[in-house]
């Protein structure tokens, strides 16, 4: 038994939720609970952060909904008492606006003292049938489109390693501290970003099945995706959109984060969606139009077009030379000169 | 902002559970969160108690059902494999135990790497507004009634102090290391114990409003639940039932857990519940016939008449001798002879 840090001893794995059938007319309970540490500096950022990562195992299923969060924290014991209290209603706020931003609030929770700082929470819902999409029914045909872009953990790495030298010199060739700090500002906001319009969207285009990308990668859970899956199917993924300068920093590091493999950590990660053929290119047009007037915030309100549903035994793959999307940080030079986040077709490329 | 392990910062402090309102027809969601770390060695124990734990804040809501449970897990970095293997199992089969007893089951969860173990979870329900009692109606007059006796947090460290002799020596010469270790069994058969008759017998008894004993003590809820009643009432509290021996370690020493003080900490303690004066003798004989039926565990299994209310400010007092019922511990001689747990009238009267 050795649990990795998003790990779960519980039976349902690949379910991002679980759903309880009620005493009460029809109806259904789905919930999820989620808690790690802080990755992020900021501590509202964290807290908006834990709060969507939270939700997004309720999106995953197309549940735009949240009937009540609960908050889990802890409390370093090793703050003074002037940085808890400068840092903890931070935190606490982010969660709370990100709730508020998901439609819900949060009217309960525990907290402990502990040798580290832990913020996560417990998002419950009470659903009729047709409120949640079951992550069952992928068809042979079908197109998987990615709802953010891979890479979080290596940016997050990466800006810890600005001040540390000998790790700095390792990346320092492919690429710049700018580049490194407005990957990081990208990774932050995307992972604060909430999948519930991408969960609105999964009704509205018909999705046959979802999950969201986090602790095993983007491989780990279109694997997870795949072994439940209904009917006999596999996942081919032609196109990885990262965030730019991240597949350089990868490959500098001789693959320490297997991110081009697919199973780099991503916190509060896009959705993975499966969609009918004719459905994905509007999916992904929704996604960014509604993205962008929303937020305003571009590049990375968008959603990738990366693969295919075949005929197949329950798992997924990435191709042998995947196409890389270099994904330009929201604000950049880049992302103002090519604000096209849809690939209109699932053509592999060479990287 | 500071924290004591058990504290709540989140609004409507004195419920213990939150209780909100669904878009479906009259029904509400009744949820409740706690996490800890163990306190006692067997870690089949720790995960049964851990469970009662968050159920008793349904139990005290009069809530007998319980829709669904997540499961809240850390497992210590400082553990070897070997330890991980042995304990974790365990721990994980308490809890379910437990959930299983409550008439539940453990579906989802969440499980870290952390420097300390942590273990807790997350109780659900989807209620009729006839399933709950809202913690507000007490009424002067009302007897108050407490279904598990004080002590678990001295128990549980005067056993720790079995092993330091520099703390044994302090109270060596009011208790016999067989008294300890009789208390703290005692001790950890109470805190495994649910609360789920008496939250049925609340229901049959017309019970006004209850709370669950935990880390503030007993005067701690019991000021919370006056703070939150709709009338004007008071706690006046007489007597306390307690964990034979318990009250000579703390005298011994130097109060240093308040126990007749009434803020020793509990874990998982008992329901205090605000009776009709005529239904208060009836709820304790009741519980206590179902508790050795059910169990057969004797003496713990009861219910104590510990006070009256009040007209008042909404304030809870212990008077300024409290009456100490020792309650012998289930097994022991004492138990075998004396198996007495109710005491018909709240007489205040000499410790």
């Amino acid at each position: 038994m050795s649990f990795p840090p998003h790990c779960d001893v519980f039976p349902g794995v690949g379910m991002d939720c679980c759903v309880i059938p009620l005493r009460h007319g029809g109806l259904s309970l789905v919930q999820t609970t989620d808690f790690f540490y802080p990755l992020v500096e900021d501590p509202y950022m964290m807290g908006r952060i834990a709060c969507a990562n939270v939700l997004s195992d309720l999106y995953a299923m197309g549940i735009t909904e949240c009937d009540n969060m609960l908050m889990l924290l802890s409390v370093s014991q090793k703050m003074n008492d002037k940085d808890r209290e400068r840092v903890m209603p931070l935190m606490i706020q982010g969660f709370r606006d990100a709730a508020e931003e998901g439609g819900t609030s949060v009217t309960g929770g525990q907290t402990v003292i502990n040798p580290w700082i832990i913020v996560g929470g417990v998002a419950s819902v009470v659903c009729q049938p047709n409120e949640f999409i079951m992550p069952d029914g992928a068809v042979p045909g079908d197109v998987l489109v990615l709802t953010k872009p891979l890479g979080t953990q290596v940016a997050v790495n990466a800006h810890q390693w600005l001040d540390q030298p000998e790790r700095w010199n390792k990346i320092k060739l492919v690429v710049t501290k700018e580049e490194v700090k407005e990957a990081y500002q990208e990774a932050m906001f995307s992972m604060a970003t909430l999948n519930r319009t991408a969960a609105g969207l999964m009704h509205k285009f018909q999705a046959h099945a979802a999950t969201d990308v986090t602790g095993f990668g983007l491989l780990g859970h279109a694997n997870n995706l795949a072994a439940q899956q209904r009917n006999e199917v596999a996942f081919v993924i032609h196109n990885l959109p990262i965030i730019a300068k991240m597949t350089a920093i990868s490959k500098a590091c001789g693959n320490l984060f297997n991110l081009v493999q697919g199973t780099s950590a991503e916190t509060s990660g896009g959705l993975l969606v499966c969609l009918p053929r004719e459905q994905a290119a509007k999916f992904c047009s929704e996604m960014k139009s509604q993205s962008s007037g929303a937020g305003g915030q571009g590049a990375a309100g968008g959603a990738w077009i990366i693969g295919i549903v075949e005929k197949g035994d329950r798992r997924a793959r990435i191709i042998d030379k995947p196409r890389i999307i270099e994904v330009p940080p929201r604000g950049s030079q880049a992302a103002n000169q090519d604000n096209s986040s849809t690939s209109p077709a699932p053509s592999p490329n060479l990287s």
